[in-house]
């Protein structure tokens, strides 16, 4: 997932970039990029609609009335974070991709700046940028559900599987780890918890009854 | 673990009562029960010295004094809720106990007042409380590590199993959708998040190599 992972994001060097858009879509791009860079610098406690405006060289009257507040900011940076093309990696196996994917999250996690830290760490000070944190969340976890997909198809996983339940496994011990009980990136981490949720789901441990709409 | 989990604590009837001790103890019981109420009414956002101070009855010099601020006052919440005899659920088999634990940890996290949650919150506000959120995460997944080593004797696992990584399988979903996908509580996922865990260790996902010092 590069800095975006079913994590957070925002790291990204700005996607709104290159969408079609005249000076609406310009300012947004400044706004968000100082947004980013503020929060990197100074944390949710830092972050003040003044503080951006003044960096994104914008008029604080257009912000205000775009944005908000800080919890409005917050949450554009989260929803433009998932306004990309990301893909989950595909390397040929279920347990492959699984460490892939956890390996960018571990590195999203502990990225420096910590943009990505910041934006989970804001989203228990304000309710908006919790709710574009869960959207993006949801869309990240959406878009690897192709991994479990890919699995079935290759004949890893049987048919009936729940794709969110084995994903939520296989990369809970990351966000724990990290986020939570902040304890120090393993290297092995990634790895291991990849492997973990594989072997599991080679065990059943996420296989669904085939549902009634199924022939 | 009741209310304790090894997730953050804070909502037992408080076991500092019990404690030897005169006047000290009895200010920091009813100092730490004010706290608690707070945090459980108001949010950390809600929560002010002078408030618990008045809550207590106790003199605001007194809360200064000893506590410091807020994060003090956190923080000595959280290292009163390993002051206890908790031990985790010991039903006859590793998935069982693993179970039982997680419907502890998802009942605190869901409890009301979310005194518990809001602790969780905290921690990415105080960095006292974050510290103090550690050592009782640590706390809680040491005393946990007992049901790795009954499912051992009981030959349910190989001996080298890394107890650590087991616990921290079984229990991250709960947290990562309770905390941070916020989610809303599954009644399954206790249950599912440790058969997945119990089948991966039976599958070897913990298995760690004798070390030089075993004989």
């Amino acid at each position: 997932m590069t800095p975006e992972a079913p994590g957070p994001e925002g790291t990204r060097p700005t996607p709104t970039r290159r969408r079609p858009g005249g000076r609406t879509a310009r300012i947004r791009t400044q706004v968000l990029d100082a947004v980013r860079a503020e929060l990197g610098e100074h944390g949710y406690d830092g972050l003040s609609m003044d503080a951006v405006a003044a960096r994104a060289g914008v008029h604080r009257t257009t912000v205000y009335r775009r944005w908000g507040d800080v919890g409005g900011l917050l949450a554009d940076v989260l929803d433009a974070a998932s306004d990309d093309d990301w893909r989950p990696p595909d390397t040929g196996s279920l347990e492959g991709d699984l460490a892939a994917l956890n390996q960018e999250i571990q590195a999203a996690l502990i990225a420096q700046p910590p943009i990505v830290a910041a934006l989970i760490a804001a989203s228990f000070r304000s309710e908006k940028a919790a709710h574009a944190q869960q959207r993006l969340w949801e869309d990240r976890y959406a878009r690897c559900e192709i991994i479990v997909s890919r699995a079935v198809r290759r004949g890893e996983l049987p048919p009936h599987t729940d794709a969110r339940r084995l994903l939520i496994a296989a990369t809970a011990p990351l966000y724990h780890q990290l986020v939570l009980l902040r304890t120090p990136p393993d290297p092995h981490l990634p790895g291991h918890a990849a492997r973990t949720a594989a072997l599991a789901a080679a065990a059943s441990a996420f296989a669904e009854p085939p549902s009634a709409s199924d022939t």
